[in-house]
């Protein structure tokens, strides 16, 4: 199981500093679509130029126009790629495509997406890598971290690899680690925190002992 | 009818040039997806510091993080912002708040959305302004702009306001016109011809026209 800090409400300098506390204890860093849609592809090539061996996830979130999005964060230094699991197959194929040829990673985010079972397996024959259930943010409120949709999916879906997110913070992650996730996606409980590597590596340490 | 150019291949630059030649004539500018995934929301900012009086969309396709996208997008310049039809209500509810106090309008963006009338409908109650029919670009290959679904939607959900969008062209302008949609969009058809201001000027004639 790996630990993915999502990033969401700051800029790229802010970014830059959280990094710096936590590069060597983090295992994947995701630039969030917040940040996309402000600054764009500009702080993952920012953050890939200052930490080399940084995994770097940029949430794109694709939904049409996968190869040229897709090569954008992939050129701009992003090991893995969103795309969102209702987009069309020839969208879905397009990143998936776009991940080979940079050595890359395609997460196809289940956000809105019904038919869960069928789905994921569709996109595991087209080619994704990682199944996301995600609860988004504006859900929140009502809705927790989707763990019976991911309970479901690696009972009904042979090998298939799973990463969650949905407000993850220390209260819930024990039950999320039961359930074994590929990687589990924490973000406000994280970056809030006061102090950002202690919250980092308290969390790693729940994960890496379960 | 208006007529709305997409933006999607070309940085600011080739975007400030483009608008150069056409601002008087054109009524709606698109920043597309690709522009936002590749500089975020910077190009409208500059967009709107240099034509002031430019209506200019912010092809967001937001589905998540309503508030906070929009916002960005608003507070930037952009007119009209984009949102996923699939995304949930929640997200819908905070794009429309956002446009709302911005002055702004939320279109919604029906790709990949099932039950087209009932959501159309809903989309309409959650107070979103427009309802965009829109075929995307990896499936213009086998598909074309959906005029069946705008006339459906003209038909079955009263006073809406609809934008249509797929590949539109100097060949298919003609019948989309006929349906008589608020809002024509076009882009490579007008982006890629020899004179720019030319082919923006012999489309509006065609609307204008009609």
């Amino acid at each position: 199981m790996k630990l993915q800090i999502a990033l969401d409400k700051v800029d790229t300098s802010a970014a830059v500093k959280m990094v710096g506390e936590i590069f060597d204890v983090i295992d994947i860093v995701e630039i969030g679509t917040p940040m996309i849609v402000y600054e764009g592809i500009n702080p993952v090539k920012v953050l890939k130029n200052q930490f080399p061996n940084l995994t770097i996830l940029a949430d794109v979130k694709i939904v049409d126009g996968g190869e040229i999005e897709a090569n954008y964060a992939f050129d701009a230094g992003a090991d893995l790629v969103t795309v969102l699991a209702i987009a069309p197959d020839d969208t879905i194929r397009a990143v998936v495509q776009a991940a080979r040829e940079h050595g890359g990673i395609c997460v196809a985010d289940m956000m809105c997406s019904n038919n869960l079972i069928q789905r994921t397996a569709e996109l595991v024959n087209l080619g994704v890598d990682y199944i996301c259930l995600h609860t988004g943010v504006d859900e929140q409120k009502s809705k927790s971290a989707p763990l019976a949709d991911l309970n479901k999916v690696k009972k009904h879906v042979m090998g298939v690899k799973t990463s969650i997110a949905g407000g993850i913070n220390f209260e819930t992650i024990h039950s999320i680690v039961k359930a074994s996730p590929d990687i589990i996606i924490s973000g406000s409980a994280l970056t809030t925190a006061a102090n950002l590597r202690e919250a980092v590596l308290k969390m790693v340490a729940v994960i890496r002992n379960n």
